[in-house]
């Protein structure tokens, strides 16, 4: 965070205009409300107007047809590729083992490492493995039999990718992830729990993240695949012959049960679920912690346990909320009746 | 996944009988609706006859009173075991660090390593600990002081067992899982959170197996247990002082409270809870994200949140779907009353 | 647990007063009801009594105004103090690695390493590291560029702490968490999601627990921050830019989404969950399983999803289950109202 830079040179980097002095010089990136005169900040939506007026900010990041600000504004047609680029200008390097194979490394000599590796202290690759160019693979790291990764992955320290595995390109897996373990299988005979060999193992297609402390399971037959572009958060459970399509995004804590399917660019918010064999379309949305117990067609937004259409869900949580009038209206009308009934014998 | 068999071959693995030509060569295990001429596939119910029909495989594994095949067919008494061992078939044999003991790994004198350990790089195993015969203890993991382990465990990459555990025979324990960490104990005084601390350690009897990401807390006296077959899968939390029964299953990311108790042959699916203290029975089913709050006894099968006899929930459940009608109903039956009333009024 | 002491000596540890034979030998701690002659015990409620009369515990440790006791007892003036130095008293010293450094450790030259560190094996610690005194780092910990870590910390094996994060004195991090690891942040453009960087880091301040395999993750900006004295367990997730009070409590598998800020002594029941955004006060309890959807004021207990004030949901609740006898007295109701209208059409 010691960079420097003015707004004019701040505004080249995130691709928009300086509206007022580029000549600020600016240090770091904060909150619109704790930002200070050297730090830059953004706001995405007028609603936030108020906050800024009383900022101390240096100069603020709005969308084009944003109104007057009291700082120097950088004006961007689309504001959060530019705010990614702001941080990027203040983000260090990402941390990686120096270039070269640490000398604890233990390699087995049938792998194969490709160009320009940085592979840490005390990592582990087994018989067998192929890794592509340009990897950064950090400490206790280890990679078991026959699995192959392309090139530019980032594989961050204790991460355990077991045997049988295959990587794409430019694949990032936080620390202490694991991927491949063995599928939870077992089928009941003579009074115990006897396991079921996974015979296949996982994918993960080019530019997919994983989260830390989340596992991805091995598959019975075939592969677990998590499709190309899918980002993952932390402590997500895909448990064995999942198969997650392209640029999904999983929040964390959610969790696969075993065989789920999804389509494309679906989102799965924070600790949701879905339950073994259901099969999810294109482009879903799945509120945070919503169940889906059965298939869901593309293009659904739904929430609830279990998962259904999200309008719908709202409506039902409503009547939940209303129970106590309802019972009291029941409980007028009961009367009503009585009185009824009272004027009616009365009245033969 | 490059062996080869002939389907008669196969028959004599799973214990199957041929029905159709025995010589057709096999050469990997596919779902029905994927397997293509070289695949084994498999038939469980007369259901999926239909997906049968028109699959490519092979040969199909079918319960013995299955209908006709368009392939040849293994006819097995038990599908379920005769599935296991045709994966078993083509399974890799486990990988494991080469026999001996890396020259990497640090143990310290005092530990007892028993006969045919396969110990990777950069394990730890500290002061009094004991290991039984044919153990495999892959790279990175961590044995703390005076823990006790049986005979042909298993550990994957990265776990770790702290200090004063104990494990039975073949355990089997799935990357980056803790066994023996500190119980969540403290007691409140002068303004601050102290620490308990936690003198029993955690037992796991013979036969278990635990996913990856999971942990098994020590206990603050006496001893977390986890009984002889109990299978637990990933992203799992067992608190201190739990005891689990024998041959229980508990699928991904379950969490037990403190000083849960569970009977034998006990399930409990995805996500399902237990509070602390709750004593339950042998052979109950807790459903998939069930909440058990309170004592259950044996056999029952629970579900919802708070847990109650499934049977019961469902009815509840589908009230609480019938709120919109019960609402018109009761809004009609309003106006009917209000009518009455207007004709009681206007012929006293 | 190979310790012996006299019932007198006991009580001097623990802070109580004996009644009866302070002379008796006491040689471990278990529950009341399975503590045998040797064993100490204790009963914090009179409700225990019963258990008590039954129990043939050597010693009982209780509270000055409980009433008689079979065996000699400790009478306490504050049982929970006493009872964790009860337990301390038969406690095993915290295992560590040997004082120095081991040989196998990799550590920068540019870190700094403060007086009498007990550091492990296969450690790996990264450039400009700072590291305070008395720090006892565990087999296969990975503290990455530039973090910053004060007195007297306890790392347990395989804890990952990225680069640029800051912990205070006395934390303790058990086995597999994470520590600094990227926040969930994407911006959606071209069909893809782009990774937002994260310039900021996690600081944990003086005396925080963290269980094991615990994430929490690094900021976009700023620091997330976990306050002195917060105590979380294990399989939790914090996420990006959060900032939690001082002295609170995460039982297990809580999970806390961005920017989620809390008051000082709050305490999340286990899997408990506030959403992104969300501000809570002091002194807040949040049920176990809750789920915060909007900011709670300070001193309130809330339960549910959406969390609300916790009779309230109860209220709720009762109704549901009222639901089939609601439904009961509707139809109930809707015969009554027909005989009703059946009589005036007769009577007109």
């Amino acid at each position: 965070m010691s960079r420097t830079y003015t707004v004019g040179q701040l505004a080249d980097i995130v691709g928009g205009k300086v509206r007022g002095d580029a000549a600020i010089v600016i240090q770091g990136v904060a909150d619109v409300s704790e930002a200070g005169p050297t730090d830059a900040t953004w706001v995405n939506r007028e609603k936030y107007a108020d906050k800024l007026k009383s900022s101390r900010a240096g100069t603020v990041l709005i969308p084009t047809d944003f109104g007057e600000t009291r700082m120097p504004a950088i004006l961007c047609e689309k504001i959060e590729p530019s705010v990614a680029k702001l941080l990027g200008a203040f983000a260090s390097p990402v941390s990686r083992p120096e270039t070269g194979i640490h000398p604890s490394a233990v390699i087995h000599p049938s792998a194969r490492i490709g160009a320009n590796p940085s592979i840490g202290p005390h990592v582990v690759i087994d018989a067998d493995v192929s890794i592509g160019s340009s990897c950064v693979i950090h400490a206790g790291v280890f990679i078991g039999r026959g699995t192959m990764i392309g090139d530019d992955c980032l594989l961050w320290p204790n991460v355990v990718i077991r045997d049988g595995c295959r990587l794409g390109h430019r694949v990032n897996i936080h620390p202490n992830s694991v991927i491949g373990s063995d599928g939870f299988g077992y089928y009941f005979d003579q009074g115990r729990h006897n396991k079921i060999p996974h015979v296949g193992g996982a994918i993960l297609e080019d530019d997919v993240e994983i989260g830390a402390c989340t596992c991805v399971d091995r598959s019975k037959f075939g592969h677990t695949v998590v499709g190309a572009g899918t980002k993952i958060d932390n402590l997500v459970q895909v448990a064995h012959n999942v198969r997650i399509g392209r640029h999904c995004v999983l929040v964390g804590q959610t969790g696969f049960a075993g065989s789920v399917r999804t389509g494309d660019y679906c989102v799965f918010g924070g600790r949701s679920c879905a339950l073994d064999n259901v099969a999810i379309g294109d482009r879903v949305t799945v509120a945070g912690l919503a169940i889906v117990d059965k298939d869901i067609p593309d293009g659904l937004m739904v929430s609830g346990f279990p998962a259904r259409d999200h309008r719908e869900e709202l409506r039902e949580r409503a009547l939940v909320r209303r129970l106590p009038k309802l019972v009291e209206q029941l409980k007028e009308l009961i009367h009503r009746v009585e009185q009824l009934e009272a004027s009616t014998h009365h009245n033969p």
